[in-house]
């Protein structure tokens, strides 16, 4: 199977496009721009939902639910905001299909069920939640509210790719509304910070936390908090956002309260959202040529067991070990499969298993029988080792521990030597095109250098790092002051 | 709180809609026909989904994610589903908004962002599934595919009701594909047996299994199960559907698979799902004049414990003794919250408790510290009574259990004594209009005689019970031969 995969250094983009169909984690669907997320890789997204709720409920928000349209008045109150999305939404005119008097068995849009005001189906919910809060805002002892949504939005881009952009896709989003603008900026970080260690701890992709320009903000923010990862091929990949909204939305949707002195006070607020773009995240962080490669935590299989016989009577005699195995790893909470179909080869199985990212493959064949071993092999590393049977669980379970905390440190790793400071214009390029990664480069702090930069090499700031030195310097491009170095690179 | 509380028995409709809002379960939004599920709402619904998601990874399905849009093309291919949705579905014409020019500020739909073809608004996804499903399937060994959804629908319905009846509603909906036509029969009684026992033993909400009419039947399908409830007030609501498909689906969108002897086949299909209404339905089960009455299975809150005090030392002894019992209650995972808030007095939250549903309310006050006792209080039966502190853990643990039971044996009695046998269309409007709830009758099983009697009475069949007696009688209405009884009820 894996032999059909495109190599990553043949064509990254192809690698990657493969090797999320290959891996039945998503396809295209027949709606353009929409994706299929498959079984295979809704499990993993399962696991990120679980994880990312957990740590929401952990940290005092609730779920809700608001309605996926946004009536075409209210998505226009917030000026920026609507400016935004306006360019990429899709927009219901119509409550009614009707027979086509001119094409028997076809439907048409019915004329005469206009609806008197377009629904935008939401890019995002600011709108519609921010003019629900006014109903829920009275005075300070309302507040915070502290709302998370799971939800599906629209934006209709142009050009689509699975998971990484489609014009339909999954995510959470976080709404708080808050009494005081420290409280909201606490907030705000707080939720970077929640999504940080999820980032690292849990997917083990290594993130830079930091702020984004004024171009590169959220549409109706006063500042959005980021945290950027590294991919393999050297680009950056925005994983995730947190905005302080200040009072924007507050004042568009007239979200007042009272506070403890009686006096009416706008509504601070924040949102904060990851997405289903994560998946194309934790591809192209940890996958190789072979093809997934999934740290443990995400892993809908953490262990695949392979038996290697050749009669039935050989099959029956692994099973008998490989249950007992199987019921041990399950008390350790080790999720795993025996794959055990006879319409395969074990090299058939021992390739789809690659594909698929499964941490270990445990193998076991007549001389293992004899001998009372296994064999172990990583997915990540590629290599394998016999072990006895003794105390095998609590070694796989280990292992599987052992191969998360690799994984974030071989792309901790990648990352870190992929972070390179530059002095002038000539070596920014030089660096972008030869080695790519990060750029750490002065800059003057005006959109125009930005822009002119982009213009000119692609390269965006992907964020201003919250633990930059503060150091006086001449921006890369113009010369001008600089008060410390930003983070360019080119980016998904 | 609850004095503002409509009764049942002034208006059972506007008890319901008021009960719906004060409780926080959902309110109106400012989209028409679109509700906002609050967080406690939305905190019930979870509990549903996690329990019916473990009930189907139980019996073998998956999760998967497939788009909100279906092109227009793709939706009339199955011409009876099309024909069932085609009246009530949103309609995405466009693409992009922009700036209006006779009005500043103001955005407008731009007339050069036509979509090509026009995008149905999921009403249901067999149609975006089935398309799907033939690149899934090529020989009998990709079968069965048993796949299931959660998902936001809409529905262009015209007069909605909180989680009864709305333009967006969440819900699932299984997929599943099979080889023959036994297997899919069977899965969808699998599927309506397996909505039936959550009904009963998660929600406490007793059900009728049975079969639809060809008039009541889903837009596509060849039989639908269902499970039907009874209302307080005698109506009916149907609590889930499951389809056996046949190969209507499978011939729509070409979904063919070579079977074990290399012949082309067309696949066989099953659809089901379950809503939000079902929050509509758990209201309407269990609820009184004092506001919700929730099962403990379901209950965000199970135990609420309120402090009586007059003094900050009562509060702080009393607290000691709370805090010791909150940590027993949460070794055995009830869920418990400490209303200790100085701002509102016991009354109050007594109140707004009971509004809420909470299961058991626990109060101690300074005669308890003194008898080392506390009052312990059951939402559905409003009793209370004094225990000792020794041992009270495991007596709410099992008041719990017995409240769960409780509950289902009080509707399960309401719904016995509200099925009534009838033998003339005197009686059969006799027992609708004085008695309400399933009246039992012979028919002719004619779509004409069914239609006349709604006519006349507002009474649908609800379905032909799975387990009824297969007797000779003479249909109710125009005296033809019958060959057993079904139930008929007005409805939700």
């Amino acid at each position: 199977m894996s032999k059909n995969l495109t190599t990553r250094s043949e064509d990254y983009s192809k690698w990657y496009n493969e090797l999320v169909v290959k891996a039945d984690l998503a396809e295209n669907s027949g709606v353009r721009g929409c994706m299929v997320i498959k079984p295979y890789g809704y499990a993993i997204w399962e696991k990120m939902q679980a994880e990312l709720d957990r740590k929401f409920k952990e940290t005092g928000h609730e779920n809700a639910y608001f309605p996926l349209f946004v009536p075409k008045s209210m998505f226009e109150a917030e000026e920026k905001n609507a400016e935004g999305f306006a360019k990429e939404c899709a927009i219901v005119t119509h409550y009614r299909l009707k027979n086509d008097p001119d094409k028997p068995g076809k439907l048409m849009v019915d004329p005469n069920a206009k609806l008197e005001e377009e629904l935008i189906v939401r890019p995002t919910s600011e709108a519609i939640i921010w003019s629900t809060y006014k109903g829920w805002v009275q005075s300070y002892r309302d507040l915070p509210l502290l709302i998370n949504q799971w939800a599906n939005v629209v934006r209709w881009e142009m050009r689509t790719r699975l998971f990484l952009r489609t014009a339909e896709f999954l995510w959470q989003e976080g709404h708080t509304a808050h009494a005081t603008k420290d409280e909201a900026i606490e907030e705000s970080e707080k939720m970077m910070n929640v999504y940080a260690e999820f980032a690292e701890n849990f997917m083990a992709i290594p993130v830079v936390k930091g702020l984004k320009t004024e171009t590169e903000r959220f549409a109706g923010a006063e500042e959005t908090y980021c945290i950027e990862a590294l991919m393999q091929d050297g680009k950056a990949l925005q994983a995730g956002t947190s905005h302080f909204l200040g009072q924007n939305f507050a004042k568009a949707f007239d979200v007042k309260f009272a506070n403890k002195e009686g006096k009416q006070e706008y509504v601070w607020g924040t949102s904060w959202g990851v997405s289903t773009r994560l998946m194309g995240a934790l591809v192209m962080t940890h996958s190789d040529d072979k093809g997934l490669v999934l740290p443990p935590n995400l892993a809908p299989i953490q262990v695949v067991i392979v038996p290697i016989y050749k009669t039935d009577e050989q099959l029956d005699e692994i099973s008998v070990e490989v249950n007992v195995l199987i019921a041990e790893l399950k008390k350790l909470n080790v999720s795993v499969k025996y794959d055990n179909r006879t319409t395969q080869k074990p090299g058939f199985k021992f390739a789809e298993w690659e594909l698929k990212g499964v941490p270990v493959r445990i193998a076991i064949g007549p001389k293992d029988l004899e001998n009372g071993t296994f064999e172990v092999a990583r997915r990540d590393t590629l290599t394998k080792e016999v072990q006895s049977k003794e105390g095998i669980s609590t070694y796989i379970n280990d292992l599987l521990v052992q191969i998360q905390e690799d994984l974030f440190n071989k792309a901790l790793n990648y990352r870190d030597s992929h972070i390179t400071e530059v002095n002038s214009f000539e070596e920014f390029k030089e660096v972008l095109n030869d080695k790519g990664g990060f750029v750490s480069a002065h800059w003057d702090g005006t959109a125009a250098t930005e822009e002119k930069i982009k213009d000119l090499t692609k390269a965006t700031i992907r964020c201003i790092p919250l633990d930059r030195l503060e150091e006086a310097g001449s921006c890369v491009f113009t010369g001008a002051e600089s008060k410390g170095r930003v983070l360019f690179a080119k980016a998904y």
